[in-house]
């Protein structure tokens, strides 16, 4: 923990009462800071007063101690720039998602950061929905601090202090080098799945009756909030363009190589190795599982039974998912299991006269 | 059902013993028909046959009334040219997943083609790694047939019955335009998830440490057996290089549009279309869902009595997913339900002791 009190960061400004603001405002208010909120909205203020997560006071602005700005991508520099401004003793942080650009626009403004530094704690993102607020919401989970070099080092404390409130694991990592992380891992997907959603629209209903699981898999997160997803890919745009512009050209090179009759292997084996350096379960080295396939009916207590079954048998289900047939009224449960358990479970379900099927791990 | 009888499609052969061909065997063989399995490797037919997918015998070239290919893509063209000389009498069919390719090769060889149509089972196809055969995997799954102007209306019409017997929902369509709506389905969705993955590899591991569910969905399917995708890809290129080269195109006005600072609000509202475009559950419109996420531990038992809870609550679950928390030892379980179902639901679970969070259709 940081050596600093949390009587030195009391009283806390939160602007922008959504998810991460509320659950910022919960879980300080938790720990027993003065928590105030505001929006642009009153009634989120209200809102997220109600469930706890600090209250809707006028405040004398030299008092504050601490700003956190929660409002959407494109309002943080401005909302920034105001707040150092208007709280004069404020150290300001933000958690929006993109943190480079939002400091070169504020260094555009030629505002003084000795008192800004920025942070994102990585909460919420794994979801394209939205959670309710919660105190909970950073348990365990990294919160970046971005520290720069204006930034005094009682800022960045207290920067780190706050996330280490929230109960989050916190890292420092310069501004720039977190947009590229960032863009590589979540903004560039996104646009893939984006654009290959978008070519859908120019197949007709037949056509589109041949879909399966793939598509639909590589094409879920397409469906999220356009204009919130418009303002990150336009904050972070400089990252995003750089690895876009390499797809793009891998693009190229893959028509001419299709277009020619060439092999696209090595591609396809480049692929293949990606998804193996995507980090597995709970942050662990990805382990390979078996996966043990149930023909379920399309009827309630199918999936009671299957689970309780796998619980009497000992086994632990590691991962779970449901594959509907898009033709028939039945769909398959997949259960990953360590490959030890995998006989186990296929003969316990096979016993109990379910349809079973297994695939090993590396087929 | 078409007007043919059995026994005029008997004798059987199978060229390929792999999961269609065995399981074309399989159900053909429980309808009464004679089925005879060759494999390039020896081994391969007789595991087939020893699941009942047929019998491993010399048989008379002559006698051969139907002979169905089920060898990878790129083999198709010879191996089906190779019957129609082998097999004088007989009606050739394949089961491979392009059809349009496979018939120019053919025509290029100047192969006569009265006897010869193709089809294209859409099972297995939705399941990234192999079932084992079954011949219970056609049922009331689309069986699609590709005639073409020389094939002789006795020869569509056996390529039909075998469909019907097999107990596919049989439609005909050209063979031309089903390669360019599985270029569209599939075959572009694989090659934008392979990109996708493919730049992970520039990512170091800290920054891959912040991949959430979004680049895993998204790049799911990249895992798949390189091998066979090179083949597929390699033989739809015309339909696939037609649509990726919009893509393309798109891509770079996408990039020109962020350099320029420009919003892609109508490209990201495109690619939201293109996920409402797709057919719901069992080929039925896509229902809107609510869904209750329940809070897990990663431990044996919990999954077992939310299912229990859920069932005792009368509420069936429509689909569901695990989201792992990268960090976290817990995850979240999404269970779909019918928004008149959700109150219920989520008050059951609440009473329980589950954090429970709600998220609505539409959100």
């Amino acid at each position: 923990m940081s050596d600093l009190s949390v009587d030195e960061l009391s009283p806390v400004l939160v602007i922008g009462a959504g998810l991460l603001g509320a659950s910022v405002g919960c879980a300080l208010t938790a720990v027993g800071l003065e928590v105030h909120l505001r929006d642009a909205n009153p009634t989120h203020a209200q809102v997220a007063a109600q469930i706890g997560a600090g209250v809707v006071e006028n405040i004398n602005p030299a008092a504050v101690a601490t700003v956190i700005v929660a409002v959407p991508p494109r309002a943080l520099a401005p909302v920034i720039a105001a707040a150092l401004d208007e709280f004069p003793h404020a150290v300001v942080t933000d958690v929006g998602s993109v943190k480079g650009t939002v400091l070169q626009a504020l260094r555009e403004r030629c505002v003084l950061l000795d008192r800004y530094v920025g942070s994102h704690p990585m909460a919420g993102s794994h979801r394209a929905g939205p959670l309710t607020a919660s105190a909970d919401l950073f348990v365990d989970r990294t919160w970046v601090v971005t520290p720069h070099a204006t930034a005094t080092p009682g800022t960045v404390l207290a920067a780190r202090r706050l996330g280490e409130l929230c109960r989050g694991v916190v890292v420092e990592m310069d501004p720039f080098d977190h947009d590229v992380a960032v863009a590589a891992v979540s903004h560039v997907p996104h646009t893939m799945s984006v654009l290959t959603a978008a070519s859908l629209t120019a197949s007709t209903p037949a056509h589109l009756q041949l879909a399966g699981a793939g598509v639909r898999d590589v094409t879920r997160i397409a469906a999220s909030d356009t204009g919130l997803w418009d303002q990150i890919l336009g904050e972070n745009s400089p990252a995003i363009v750089a690895r876009l512009s390499w797809i793009h050209q891998q693009l190229g090179t893959l028509i001419d190589a299709l277009s020619a009759g060439r092999s696209v292997r090595t591609l396809l084996e480049t692929g293949q190795a990606g998804t193996r350096a995507i980090p597995g379960k709970h942050g662990l080295p990805a382990v390979a599982h078996d996966h043990v396939i149930v023909q379920i009916a399309d009827a309630p207590g199918s999936l009671a039974r299957i689970f309780a079954e796998a619980d009497a048998a000992g086994v632990n289900i590691e991962d779970i998912a449901i594959d509907h047939d898009p033709v028939q009224q039945v769909g398959w449960l997949s259960l990953a299991v360590v490959p030890e358990r995998t006989d186990a479970l296929a003969a316990t379900m096979r016993d109990r006269g379910w349809n079973v099927q297994v695939e090993h791990a590396g087929e």
